[in-house]
């Protein structure tokens, strides 16, 4: 019963915009990864700035002094609209790229590129040269209604409403006075029209991608807690279901990053992991046939380091859940 | 410029079940009145315990010592099921009855107790014997959904759909595992059915009395907040409406108690103050007109103690706004 | 029984950098105030902005179009280093100032302007033109030893420690990253040196003037809430007390604004009150007699704006609680 | 570059008390162990119920049912008083045992049982058959002060005085009124002394074992936190240390799951780990030496669940680290 230490080959990778709530979280998953190592993690205003995570300590190089070249992918976690063109510059170099932004996605970017929703696009994102990685709020919805919409449950014609809720750490880490602690502390409110937008476009997009005629409906709000999403979402059905939980375990079966249960989801059973839990149910009391599905992530890891590096993954021809937290 | 001390005879009144959450908010909101004195306050199992408010301090009677007859009006915040049985004891004993509790509610209980959603029912409140005061959720849903359904603009046949959220403190004081600061800290879940179909009742017996046919959908959530609930409601309209809010305003015009504003209101609002804060907008994108209203409240003012005693001014011949935070 | 109205003469009084979080309690303080009326409230980056607070709504002006002499005494919420200026220019125009800021605190700046701990310098704040308002740890700490130190009870050469714990409104409204939700929320940690050295100065120059040999070593920390503060001192004794409330009780008889009880103080108790609330203990298990001190305080109201409007009461020669919630 | 799947014996423990915080910890960390498996974890109340982590589902078993003898090693997480008993029956059974009660501590029980502050007591816990695991207050305070007494620097006769603050998961998993959500939430405040006394006889025996002559004053706090403590401790000196962490980072050289570092330690640094963390400096402006020692723990990790494991491994001859997350 002796233990093994491998000599294994550790694949370079860095991050662009490694100081944010996303970027920090891609950093520790990278640190503690198997197979890849961290090359480099950039932050323009850190710069110089350390970071610890699994045990390990990083330093914040200036954007500038990145050698995009010494990672085979890199991970960009840059704003919405400077994402783009360092995607474009990775490239050049000849690495991979993992895209957080929106700037690439399905409804804002260029269309050729895969859409990282992974266990929808498993085939084109493995090997794949870019990847845009999906909202954290497109990730929870789209998983909880896809499998709806492509079994021809849903009636034609019909809204399909998202009242969503989510931890500050998915507004970013740049310091904005409704984000204070005293500000956020025991309050609750629906927010945004801007962000509603963006993660619209995707939402509509990829329905729009089944074929289905259906409207979407989206109100997020913001939750007094760090971490996770949850998604209350109602489905006009064209007949009631015996089972509400089939479709979705049939569509997802065998899939370990998503977890259907009778139970509705909390956050506190998916922060910390790269998991999409789902549940649904008939609605009571209502003469019209409706589902109500809850989706519940964190939008920190599978909302968005963490399906990032599933991504990166399947990119790099990994085992898909190298070095992620289940 | 003097200052002038009128002497001010001072009703008594007594509060039943005074040791919750709502029994507290009551006693502190009593001991603050202009107008009202308070007589007793009973908590069974926190007899003889001293609890501090507004600059004073009581302790809760044992039940069987409190003299209902030394009071002219009794609040009743004692758990449903065992509070109609003391309100009976209190007509008996010659005084009035507010009772924070779904036993006499409409749908619940008697149908012939006036149901104290006091600027819908002001005229049936005014000098009551006896009022059944409104569970939180349907005080919120209620004062933003009648007047559509006043007005005829809900689709008939349609389901209005309320996505809520509340602070624990709607769940009550007793000792529960699941309330524990341990557990709701960094959460946040949908809940429960017992409590659904309870608020579901007196929400669908109140829509059913204008005649409107529609369905409701009711999810409520649990928010790691203290106080508040926010409701988020989905009304499908005959027609859009030029101005969302107009409804809202025309209905509520001169109403001290309800706030309508462009903005979402968000809990922060409202907390500590005897308010429902109502906020309208057409849903984008969608192709049936569909009508995104919120609605805020404090669970233990608007939702609980302050309504009873805007209930209880009412009953007793006084100011309906006295003593009451706005 | 009737209600009587009225007429009272309302003094106009200002605020200058009103859009902070004591600015901002100030205005609502004064709004709901019987005798002052808000003549002016100025913010810098947020002129032109709304305010609501006690029913009302203000809009913030910029400060060079503000009429120092339209009021008859002015608050400054300024930044340190920035308020001494402005209440120059106040006394210019004839108006009476209340400075929250360290500028002119004793310790820090003129020697010879009050430095308004109002219990201790009741004499000298009344009919003031220029008033010092103590910062927040000064006076949860002061309170709570003075009474010992006047006593001749602590020991000579000795070192009272002050372990503080604060709420983030402490530090202010400015966005700072470290005072994001998502940083503050399950986090606890001692925290800088230079508000340490701001508020020391104030504390040893207070401690000073009892003739007292004493040293003090403060240790501040950054809780995950939105007000309050809460003190844990302990103070070496040359003897033991028999009855450790005694010399506390002794000292603050009549005070409104202070409360002294047997159960140490949570900041439940004070917060949204003008109060600073003591206990104290003799420590158990040491050889050398020590009074283990407990001061708990809302920061923002006895902290900051609900002192410097007892302040303001007595330099207008007003009743020195009027309009403060105890 | 290929994976090797290796097998390994996996060594069978038991968990008697898993349903509260400490034991659903160490649950959690015995099914990510590569070294060891989960026999049976039962709880009495909950027994029938599952419980999911590491991506595992486990169910409580009734205590009745449980076969110690199953099991190599089992841990003891239940209350104070009841453990004693189960650690002696496990020990007819033939399974060594790890004691996260109180029973068996120094200063609380049978002398002749290692004490398992790991880090001080390794030889004794390695191989050995029981073992008693340090309090959560006491693992913090002791890793901060043994290097100082050890070392002869503290003032004989004096006392050290530890003001520390606990999250909510310290008082365990039973409902309680002062637990609740509702009323831990945004509050602060000193409690208890019943635990007070338990957790101080722990840390005077091990002062008393390295012939140092102090008195401890222990002051504890109820954070709203879920997880974690903080103390500022101030140690008197026989004269000012030139490097106040010489002593700690002396002391502690090698040591994985001891951090020393010269900024103050948050809880954020530490939740989730098995790791004390320390840091210190001279006391500014106090004229007796004074060392302001401040340590961090995790009080469900190495302050319960995770040394327990750190024993276990050593009483097992496993190593010291296996399955621990530092």
């Amino acid at each position: 019963m002796q233990e093994y230490s491998l000599y294994v080959h550790k694949i370079p990778v860095g991050v662009l915009g490694a100081s944010g709530y996303a970027g920090r979280e891609l950093c520790a998953l990278i640190l503690g990864h198997p197979r890849l190592s961290l090359a480099f993690a950039s932050a323009n205003a850190q710069r110089g700035e350390h970071f610890h995570a699994a045990g390990s300590s990083i330093t914040f190089a200036a954007p500038e002094d990145v050698a995009l070249a010494s990672a085979e992918l890199v991970f960009s976690a840059l704003p919405h609209g400077a994402s783009a063109d360092w995607v474009a510059r990775t490239r050049e170099a000849g690495a991979r790229a993992v895209d957080l932004s929106a700037d690439l996605r399905i409804g804002n970017g260029a269309s050729d590129v895969p859409y990282g929703l992974t266990e929808v696009a498993r085939a084109e994102v493995t090997g794949a040269q870019v990847i845009a990685n999906p909202g954290c709020y497109p990730t929870a919805t789209l998983i909880a209604i896809l499998p709806l919409l492509e079994a021809g449950l849903v009636v034609a014609g019909s809204t399909i409403s998202i009242s969503a809720a989510s931890g500050v750490t998915g507004a970013g880490m740049a310091p904005r006075t409704d984000l204070l602690f005293g500000e956020v502390t025991e309050n609750f409110k629906a927010y945004g029209v801007a962000n509603e937008h963006r993660h619209l476009r995707e939402m509509r997009a990829m329905v729009a991608r089944t074929g289905a005629d259906v409207d979407l409906l989206f109100t997020p709000h913001l939750l007094p807690v760090a971490r996770g999403i949850l998604a209350t979402i109602l489905v006009p059905l064209s007949a009631p279901l015996a089972d509400p939980l089939a479709p979705l375990r049939a569509r997802w079966k065998g899939e370990r990053f998503i977890e259907v249960s009778a139970e509705p989801p909390a956050l506190r059973d998916v922060v910390h992991r790269n998991v999409v839990r789902l549940s649904a149910r008939m609605a009571a009391h209502v003469r019209t046939p409706t589902l109500q599905v809850f989706a519940a992530i964190d939008n920190l890891v599978k909302g968005a380091a963490g399906q990032a590096l599933q991504n990166a993954n399947l990119a790099l021809g990994l085992a898909e859940d190298a070095g992620l937290p289940a």
